[in-house]
């Protein structure tokens, strides 16, 4: 028997991967979660029938998701990850060595116990034999109420603004993200496709804006999302991910980055007039 | 009955598409030609089964491959188009009113016909109203044999490497291409996925750098395209696309670019390490 996937993207549109066997199956309190190993994309995690990750084009993510703003941030030592169970946000954020303590608060703790059980490339940091990293199985709205002007970076590595990510797309969120940053604390968030999500992007690159000077999106190819034409949106209170950026210490880096490079940081931030005007003030 | 086209990108991964009807399939003597009406992207036209071009994500190719170049060259008058018998090249070329003719040699005069018939907004440039255009329904090859030392940019705006244009990715052709340019012109050629085809990437490449003192790649957005990511090959005699570009000439002009603008052109060259490395000499 032939098994494929298919993930509609729209009503009218969508992504489909053969699929050889799945690996689990199993409903938590706030969702379904399904991994299956695919013969395209390695082994790939889903949430109420969501593309989440896969292992051959994750790299490209988290190194978005995480590299812009430690190497924006001139001493990222406290960094917190909203989201995130698979693990990947973490792994990265384990390469800067500057970096003291990261904490990871996901609110479904079969996320993180399914990813250390199936993706362990993903969640090799996650696991406990890191002293640097902390796990708080947690909302993470009510746990940054409880810890304002703490952290250098917060990551909001959230999934689409349905189900229980919903309110991660808010501005009384934001408003709680914004207290919780030390006083040149920066906060990057996934932002959807410039493609497909015009309209949440504009509300939130709205709410963003109520709350925070500094507000940019930047983009990245990421082939198993829809359009492929995925985006981040870099928040921060005093430093600019362009004119602060400092190219030379971003070179000087002693890990590989697959997808990220100090040319490609500045790049990602050159977007095409339509995603650009699509945002605008 | 529910009609959806699947597009396989490898045998493990494809792109799905709902299709509300056909508007035309035929055999030329070179391929299988269909144009479908599709919900999410509009008319769509496939050549031997594979997405050529769609409605509403045309801008982001045709942008791509007519304005770097363009606006890299600082007096673009005569200008060649190898394939695009769509018409989307020529129709964006015609926005540059230093161009003073654009020649059109397509192989496959079905495609023009069918395209002005069924795509106008691609193809009214191609319709014989434009005395700046001319058309020749002939192989490119054959062509620009007969027309050294005659054009300011030449565009290879193909079909994959494989069928009638596989010529189009070898080194014989580009010197073809180098001596049908004058002294100081560029060529920009579509250069598939890297994240899907690195290996013909690499011979192509290899090939372009065999011929030409300035080879570089960059990137665009391309969702109905295998994994989103796709690439330009820029090949020049004298002129850098980066260090030569006048952003200001690009900033002054007098037509709207959805997808094109002059910070994009330059975030356009700055690529993800694994695409970069690929090419790497």
């Amino acid at each position: 028997m032939e098994l494929w996937y298919t993930e509609k993207h729209s009503e009218n549109v969508g992504i489909t991967m053969k699929v050889s066997h799945s690996l689990f199956s199993g409903k938590s309190e706030f969702q379904q979660l399904e991994i299956v190993e695919t013969l395209e994309y390695g082994k790939m995690m889903l949430l109420d029938g969501l593309v989440m990750v896969t292992e051959r084009d994750e790299f490209i993510y988290h190194d978005m998701i995480v590299h812009p703003a430690l190497f924006t941030h001139p001493s990222p030592k406290k960094i917190l990850v909203i989201g995130g169970g698979d693990g990947g946000s973490i792994r990265e954020i384990m390469k800067h060595p500057e970096v003291e303590q990261a904490i990871l608060c996901e609110i479904d703790g079969l996320v993180i116990e399914k990813s250390i059980e199936f993706l362990p490339t993903m969640a090799s940091e996650i696991d406990g034999s890191n002293p640097r990293v902390k796990l708080h199985v947690d909302d993470g709205l009510a746990y940054i109420r409880d810890h304002q002007n703490e952290f250098d970076v917060i990551l909001v590595d959230s999934t689409d603004p349905i189900g229980p990510a919903v309110g991660l797309f808010e501005e009384d969120f934001y408003r709680l993200v914004y207290g919780a940053l030390k006083e040149d604390g920066i906060m990057v968030a996934q932002s959807e496709s410039p493609f497909y999500h015009p309209k949440i992007q504009q509300a939130m690159y709205a709410n963003l804006r109520n709350v925070f000077p500094i507000v940019e999106m930047y983009q990245a190819f990421i082939p198993t999302y829809p359009s492929g034409f995925w985006s981040f949106a870099f928040a921060s209170k005093r430093y600019h991910p362009v004119t602060d950026f400092d190219a030379q210490r971003a070179a000087k880096r002693d890990f590989y980055t697959k997808y990220y490079n100090e040319q490609l940081h500045l790049g990602a931030f050159m977007l095409p007039t339509f995603a650009r005007e699509n945002i605008a003030k």
